[in-house]
C-alpha cells in the first residue's frame, strides 16, 4: 500500500462507475477517462481507479493505478454478485499497484466473493500488489447498509479475509466509524466517496469525520469530477487528507 | 481493429442468426453460407461474422473473419445467458482476427458472461486478435432494450470491460446515439443492424444516424441479405459508411 | 465422417437407450450388448452407436464406433441436462471414429450443453474424430418437437457449432425436412429412428422421405432391434440407405 | 474386480453409514471401526467398504478395500446430491483395490453425478482398480424405489456407464431381479444389504435369490454387523455366496 | 495433531468471530488481533486460530497455528455455505500447523462443503498440516443442532470424512457426549466453546464434562477473550484441561 500513501494517508480517485452505474454518473467533461487520467494527475491523487478497459486506454503511469477486477451493471434485480474480469496477471502487466475486489457481504452469493477474492488477495501478493476489498454490505438481508455495527463489520470483513485496504461507506459520526476503524485492525480503511453530497462542505465534514476517526483515506469520484471545479475540489481534499487541515483550513487552500 | 477499418469506418456483414434465431430469418437462397461469403466478399464488406461452424466449413479468407464465441437459441424461455461454444485458440486457428462475444446486461446470469468475456478479451489480445462485444441489455430488468440511457450504458460497458469495438442497438436519434459513442470513449461503436427496417429509406437513415453521432459503422445482416438485391445493398452502404455520403448520394451509387 | 459413408450415405445402428430409458425397451434379447454387436457387424451397418460402458466390454471393432460421451436417465423430471460422462481421450482410446453429443436445445440448461459441446468438438478433431450432435429441442418452452421450424432450427444449430453431422427427429414430410437439410448446410443430417413404428412400411417411408429430402442416412435402433427379423430389417434399410432403392424395391431385398 | 471375487462370487462387508446415516445405525460394539476391521479379516469378506476416514485410520490391508469415494449425510432434505470427496489418486494410494460412488439417478442433481463418475470410472482404470457404482434411484421423481423396471434400470445404468460392479437394491423376487442381472450384461451385480431384515432367514432367503438371479455377490452391513453373533452371521453368508449352499444348508454351516 | 496437544490434551484460543459474527462479538481490547495473540501466547494456549488476514498481520510463530480456510458472515440469509478463501498452500507458508473448515452439514450446500473439506483434507496432509472440520449441522432440516443424535453425527462426519480433529457443539451431558466422541473414533473431538456461558462455573461444568466423556480438548473463544481476567480463565482451562482436574481444582490454580 505504500505507493498510494503520503504522510501515511491516501487520497485515491476513484472512477469505476462507468460500469456500476452507466454514464448516468458522466456529463460531457467527466465521461471522457482522458480527463480523469489528467484530473488525477494534476490533483496529485495518490491513485486512480480504473476498470481494465480504462487502464489499457488511458492509463499513462503519472499515477499509481488501483485495478478493479471485479464489476457489474446496476441493470440487474436480486441478489448482488460480481465476478472478475480482469485476471490479476493481466492487472500488473497493464501496471497496476493494486487489484480492486467488491465484495458484496450479505447477497446470497456472498460466498463466490469472499472465495474469489480469497485467490486473488494470494494472487497479487505473489506479484507484489496490494489488494483493496471494497466490502459493501447488501441483499435481502441487509436493511440499512451504513448501520455502524454494519459498517465495523464490513471494515472487520476486509481484515479477516486478508485485504491491504478496505473501502467502506461512512457511518455517519465520527464515534461509529471509529469502532470500525479499529475492527479494521492493520487493514487501512478508505471512506467511499459516495453519491454527490448537498453541498461541498457536508462532504468535506464527512471526509474530516473519517480522518478523525483514524481512516487512512478517502477513495472519492463523483463528489470530485461532478463538482464544478474538480482540480480545486482534489485541492481542497489533499490539504483535508493528505496535509490533515481542518474542514475550514482546507477550504481555504 | 485496423484489418476491419477502411477510412477508419467498418462495413461489417452479420451472420449468426443462424443460432441465434435459426432459419426463420433464411430464405432459400440467403440459408447457404457460401451465398453469405460470396456477397462479403463481392460487396467488399470489411469483416464476416460466423460461428465456428460456419467459419469452419464456409469461411476462405477472403473477407476478415469475426469469430462468434458464444451464442444460444430463442428457444429458451427466462433470463438469457450466452456461454462461451469457440476456444480463443481455436478461433485463431481458423483465421479470426475477431473474436465476438455476446454480453446480455441486465440478465439474473450477467456475471456469468461479463467474467467469460474478461477471460475472452484477455486471451484474443495475447493470440494478436480483436475482441468485440455485442452488449444487448435483457432480462426482467429491462423495459426498454433501445431507451437511451440503456444503450449509452451498453456502449460504455464495452468501454469498461476493454473491447475493441462494441455492437449496440439504434437509440433512434442523432443526439442520443450521440452520449452513447462519446460513453464508449476509444471503443469503437458498430450499430446493430436488427431486423430487417420497413424500408430500404428507413434503415440507412438510421446508419446515417449513427454515423453522423460518431459511430465506427455498421454491422448488418438481415437488411443486407434479406434485401432482393444484396449486392446493390451492400454499394449503397459501402458509399454510406465507407465513403461517407448521404443517403441520397449513396442511393444514387 | 468418410468412415461412416458408403455411396455418400450411412446408416447407423443406436443403441445408447439402455441409459436414455432404460431396459423396458429391450427384449431378452436385444438387451444383450453382444447381439446388438453381431447385428451391427452382420447388417453391415456403418457405425454402431454406445455409451463406453457397452464400447468398453462388448466393442470389437468390425464396425466403425460412434461413442456417445453425454447422457442422461429418463427418470429426472424437469428442464432436460444432460453432461459429459466419458472423456474424448478415453472414447478415442476405446476405438471411437466418432463423438456423439446430445444437446436439448429450448431447455434452460442449454446453455451447459452447447458450451460442453463446443470444447468436446474442438478435442475431437484434435483427434482426428468426428463430432456428431444429436439435437432434441425439449423443455418447457418447447410445444411441437418435430414441428417444421424446429427440427430445421436443431439442424441448422448442429451446423452453427460445427458438428459434421446432426441427429433430428423427421418432420413427417418431404418437404419441410428438405428444408432442415438445406439450413444443415454441408453439416451432415441423419434421422433419428424413433420409437418402434406402428408399422415397417411407415417407417420405411420416414426413411425414404428423409433420404429424399436429402439426409445422409439414418441412426435406427428401436425399428431394427425391436422388429422381429432384425437382420432382415438392416437389408432393407441398406437397400434403401446406401443403394437408394425405393421402399418397394428394399423391401423385396 | 477379480481381487474381491472367489468362485466368481464376491461377498463385502459394508461400512458406509457412519456417513450416510449417522450413528444412530451402530451399537457400543460396531460404532468402532476396529470392530469392523476384525470382523472383515475374520469374517474372511472379499471386501470391505470404507470412507476415506475409515480407511486412513483403521484399514490394514487384510482384506481388500473398496474406497467410497463421494457421500452426503441423510440429514440435507431435497433433492439427493453426493459430490467426491476423496480423490482417486488418494484412493489408491491409500491401497484401495476399488472406488465406490453412489449416483442418485432421477433426482434433480443426477446429471452432476453422472459427469463425476465419468470420470473418476476413467481414473480409476488408469491406475488399476475397479470402478463399483452404487445406483439408488431417488428423488421426487421415483415413487418406488425396488420396482423391478427401476431397478432394472439402475442395473444397466451401471453397465451404460462404465462400472464394473453395480450395488443395487433387491427386487423382492428372483424372477424380476433377473431381468436386471440380465440388463447389467458384463458388469457384476450386487445386491444391497439394506436395513436389518425382520429376521436372519428373510435376508438369507433375499440374498439367496439375488444369486439364483445371477446377482455375483452381496454388499452387506447392518444384517452382518446389527446381528448378535457377526461372525456366524458371515459364516453364514460365505456358505451361501461363495459355497453357494442352499439358505438351509447355509444355516447349518 | 501432536504439535496441538500436551499431556494428550490441547486447548485452542478461537478467533475466528471477526469474520463469522462481526465486530459485536468484541469489546475495546479484544477487537484487537495483537491482543489475542498476547493472550494465546501468556495463557499458554497449544493453538490459536485466525483467518488468513489476521494471521498474515499479527500471527508471531509463539502458539501453533490453526489458519481457518472457509468462513461467511451471519449477514446471508438461507441455506448456509462457506467457501474456501485462503489455499492450503498459503496456510502453509503463513506457518499453520493445521487447517480450520467449518462444514454445515444438513444445509442444502452440504455437498459443496463436503467437497471442498476433502480436497483440502488431502493437500494438507501432502504439507503435513493436519486438517481440523468445524461440523455444525445446521439448515432448514436441523430443528435442534445440540440434540445428542445430531452431535454424535457431527463428530461421526469428522471421522468419515478424514478430519484429524473435529470441533463439534455440546450435547449437555456427559453420557451422551460419550457417544459422540466414541462415534469420532480416532478422530479427537474438540468441544466448541460457544457463546459466552451465563457464569464461569457453568462453562467449566460444560468443559469438564466434555473431558469426562473423552473429548481431546476445548476450543474456546469468548469465554476466554470476553472474560474479565481472560489470563486468569486461560489458567483455570489449562488447569481444568492440560492437568486435567477438578472444577473446583481449577478454580483454586
Amino acid at each position: 500500500m505504500a505507493v498510494f500513501l503520503e504522510n501515511n494517508r491516501g487520497l485515491l480517485l476513484a472512477y469505476d462507475q462507468g460500469l456500476e452505474h452507466g454514464p448516468t454518473d458522466f456529463n460531457e467533461r467527466n465521461v471522457d477517462p482522458a480527463f480523469i487520467m489528467e484530473l488525477a494527475a494534476a490533483g496529485r491523487f495518490n491513485g486512480v481507479v480504473f476498470q481494465k478497459g480504462l487502464a489499457e486506454k488511458y492509463y499513462d503511469g503519472r499515477v499509481p493505478l488501483v485495478l478493479k477486477v471485479n464489476g457489474k451493471t446496476n441493470l440487474v434485480k436480486g441478489e448482488p454478485v460480481s465476478r472478475q474480469i480482469c485476471s490479476v496477471d493481466h492487472a500488473s502487466k497493464i501496471g497496476a499497484k493494486a487489484v480492486g475486489y467488491t465484495i458484496y457481504a450479505g447477497s446470497a452469493h456472498e460466498s463466490i466473493m469472499l472465495e474469489e477474492f480469497g485467490r486473488i488477495q494470494e494472487e497479487a501478493h505473489k506479484l507484489k500488489m496490494a489488494a483493496i476489498a471494497w466490502i459493501y454490505p447488501r441483499g435481502e438481508a441487509i436493511k440499512n447498509d451504513t448501520a455502524p455495527e454494519i459498517i465495523a463489520y464490513a471494515a472487520r470483513t476486509g481484515l479477516e479475509v486478508g485485504a491491504d485496504a478496505v473501502k467502506i461507506k461512512y457511518t455517519g459520526d465520527v464515534e461509529s466509524f471509529k469502532w470500525a476503524v479499529r475492527s479494521a485492525g492493520k487493514t487501512r480503511v478508505f471512506m467511499s466517496g459516495g453519491p454527490k453530497a448537498p453541498s461541498e462542505a457536508d462532504f468535506l465534514k464527512q471526509v474530516r469525520g473519517c480522518l478523525d476517526a483514524g481512516a487512512a483515506g478517502v477513495a472519492v469520484g463523483r463528489n470530485v469530477w461532478q463538482s464544478l471545479d474538480p482540480l480545486r475540489m482534489a485541492r481542497v481534499l489533499r490539504s483535508l487528507v493528505i496535509e490533515d487541515r481542518s474542514v475550514e483550513e482546507a477550504l481555504r487552500a
